[in-house]
């Protein structure tokens, strides 16, 4: 790329909005996916202000051939935002408006850059609630979530994002500023190209604005865990919740490897005997929630968990959350790297990949430690390892593997939010029907002839 | 198309599942969309029987060139069934079977010619509860259902038909087999094709299974209804009920033409002056819409509801049922003919459509009855009128023109449940952006690239 073509890109996005410096290159060519290696450097980074600059910059890398890799919060964690196939980074976050909330309508019109947690407490402020709730919820942006269909804890009860999104405001690759969707619950008029945009990963067209449904913030909540000597029972504890009728907001299950590491970095108390943890919310009308809440309680000790403790207060609460949300910065410590995968099964499976996960570890001779989502057969599985010993890589490398084969034996798939990126392009083959693959290799010519948004991303090189 | 096309297509289905015959082509040639002028005649109708034999039909049909038009029960209402564009008639209501229902995974297993209501009685013979209920479903097939996204009663809270499809087997015009989707409630590998394929009309490719979720079967029901002598007081009634954070299965909305054509038809005894009625189902937990039953029954009645039932019994029930379910028949006691229109706004915006929705019957001097699933802003407009009368025929005309100008103006969609199938091509192009129409005709050539599949449905002509 010359530099009269950085110059072309830097007047179509303001000279004050365009960088090529050193600096700002090294800081937008990591995201949160850790993926080993050397990071890709972007040639420069354009910092997005409104639909039609996005488009202007948009139409004049597509004249000069020029990868565009759009980026929210750079949280993800699949390698989505990294600059594999060169080009310059389109920052998003700076959108961050939300443009409207409407009470009658119960739906809300925000800029990409909103970070997921303003919006839920801006729909709080006014008695509604968006549901989707990923671990990144503080710093991930909405169009980061979209361009993921991220999950997260409440997805048990509520879905994931795409059940929120409406409609769409996008930019194509060439220039062309679209909407899709609506702003009504339901619309059947064309192809549904708003789900299309749901998940792909930035690799059709750039989100510029996102219409999203809200729903009436429940009344109230309670919270209760249940730990087990006793690792089926626990899967079985799963189970005998997603059968009672009762739809827990939040049903999460932790490992014993997951609570040792917890205990040994945030000192809860935790018994170190206990096989694995159940962690549930529970919302709605306060007097349906006590009850339910005791009511699940009652079934979980009657399968053998023990104890089983109910919060009666949000403190509470925030104890026994407190266990599943130092989970992830305390597994850092029995390693200095992990592979985190967010495999999925189907819910009957869980229990036979949770033994399976085991066996794996066992076998590789590798810590492998499990958290996460049960109640939608979603497990974050981490892959602890030292990636400066070639021998530890590599039986981190054959765990990867191994657990992949289990998930797709089992019918399951091999990513439940974190999306493929970069970091499952090699395995993408495996779960997809090769036809699937060719109709989406040609999906995304049709939004992309030239293949220059996001490229290296979702679809395995031809 | 000559005999020997005709003979090849009769090979590949087999002889016994191909006719040619007047009476097979007569009978194939409508739908329940009820679209005036003369039913085009298909050339022949196959009958599928699995998925290498309808393969091998599209394969023979898309080497002759030679249209298909898939079908499952002809319940659709918008000519989606009608093979305007020549060719054969691919009839796979025969493909009946329900392959698995898992309990532990709660998912089924189908064929697409399943009867929609043969697969809840499946799903409740098991404690589970497949929840997509269309008013069609003692007739209509879950292929069906899938094809044009299908809604009905329940979807306030439980969604539509997209919600459900985790997973397709679908065949391509070309006659390749392909599988997208997972048995999982999430997975993020790839493009979302098989959410692509709900809604598509058979337009992209051919249905032959299809994964559905389930959920646990609610434990009680209770149905609640309410009178009301003001028009806005019933709007109000339902965004009262919306804001209330109590979410009902159903909330259903008849206007007062309708109660009058039900009272006429049916004689349910009720009171010819209200200006419209409200009809809610909530299921749960026993004691918890015991409670909530009576709560909104409080909130109903102090917003002007007058008399608000809460029905004692299942036949109470039932009796408060029956006035919405002879809506669609009574309401031909007023005309001959209808245009059956499935309208869907904001949910903010359902009092100003209802207002606007008596101005263009004045306007035009034609009857509009208007009811249906006012819990998603989702009406069902009928412009009663005799066709065999020019001048009514064009006056119903203009007011289906008048209706969508504003429901577009409202910030609405055209077609809520329904689908565009032939029917709303004129209108298309009002709602959809040009740029996202031309992304739909490349996403139809990357499945379709001959154009074959259920030509002339969804997108209007080039």
């Amino acid at each position: 790329m010359d530099l009269a073509v950085l110059d072309a890109i830097a007047q179509a996005a303001g000279a004050e909005n365009f960088s090529a410096g050193l600096p700002q290159r090294l800081l937008y060519a990591s995201d949160a996916g850790k993926i080993g290696g050397e990071a890709p450097l972007p040639r420069g980074v354009a910092r997005a202000v409104d639909t039609p600059q996005i488009s202007r910059v948009l139409a004049v890398c597509h004249c000069h051939g020029v990868p565009v890799v759009p980026r929210g919060a750079g949280s993800g964690l699949t390698g989505g935002a990294r600059a594999v196939g060169g080009g310059i980074v389109l920052d998003l976050a700076g959108l961050t408006r939300i443009l409207s909330i409407n009470l009658a309508d119960q739906v809300a019109v925000v800029e990409p850059g909103v970070v997921t947690s303003d919006l839920q407490a801006a729909a709080e402020a006014v008695g509604l609630f968006y549901p989707p709730d990923p671990a990144s919820v503080g710093f991930s942006t909405i169009g980061g979530n979209v361009a993921e269909n991220a999950g997260g804890l409440r997805a048990v009860k509520y879905g994931v994002t795409r059940d929120y999104v409406l409609g769409l405001k996008a930019v194509l690759m060439d220039g062309r500023v679209f909407r899709v969707g609506t702003r009504t619950i339901k619309s059947v008029v064309g192809y549904d190209l708003t789900r299309l945009l749901v998940g792909s990963e930035g690799t059709l067209a750039v989100i510029t604005e996102v219409t999203l449904r809200l729903i009436p913030k429940p009344e109230a909540k309670v919270t209760l865990s249940a730990l087990y000597a006793d690792l089926d029972q626990a899967c079985q504890g799963v189970q005998d919740v997603l059968k009672s009728g009762i739809v827990p907001t939040a049903l999460e299950f932790m490992d014993q490897g997951t609570l040792m590491a917890v205990e040994g970095f945030a000192h809860l108390g935790l018994p170190l005997a206990a096989r694995a943890m159940l962690l549930l919310d529970l919302d709605g009308p306060p007097e349906v929630v006590t009850r339910q809440g005791a009511q699940l309680a009652g079934l979980l000790a009657a399968g053998g968990g023990q104890p089983v403790r109910l919060a009666q207060t949000p403190r509470e609460a925030l104890e026994l959350w407190s266990a599943r949300r130092a989970a992830g910065p305390a597994i850092y410590q029995l390693a200095p790297n992990k592979f985190n995968e967010d495999i999925v099964v189907p819910l009957g499976q869980l229990a036979e990949m949770v033994r399976r996960l085991e066996r794996v570890g066992v076998e590789r001779g590798i810590k492998i430690i499990s958290f996460g989502h049960a109640g939608d057969g979603n497990l974050h599985v981490n892959i602890m390892h030292d990636a400066s010993d070639p021998a530890q890589l590599e039986a981190a490398h054959q765990a990867v593997s191994d657990i992949f084969a289990h998930v797709l034996a089992l019918g399951g798939s091999l990513s439940g939010e974190h999306g493929v990126g970069t970091a499952k392009l090699g395995y993408v083959g495996a779960e997809m029907d090769p036809v699937a693959l060719e109709l989406m290799r040609g999906l995304k010519k049709v939004f992309d002839p030239r293949g220059l948004l996001n490229p290296g991303k979702l679809l395995p090189p031809e």
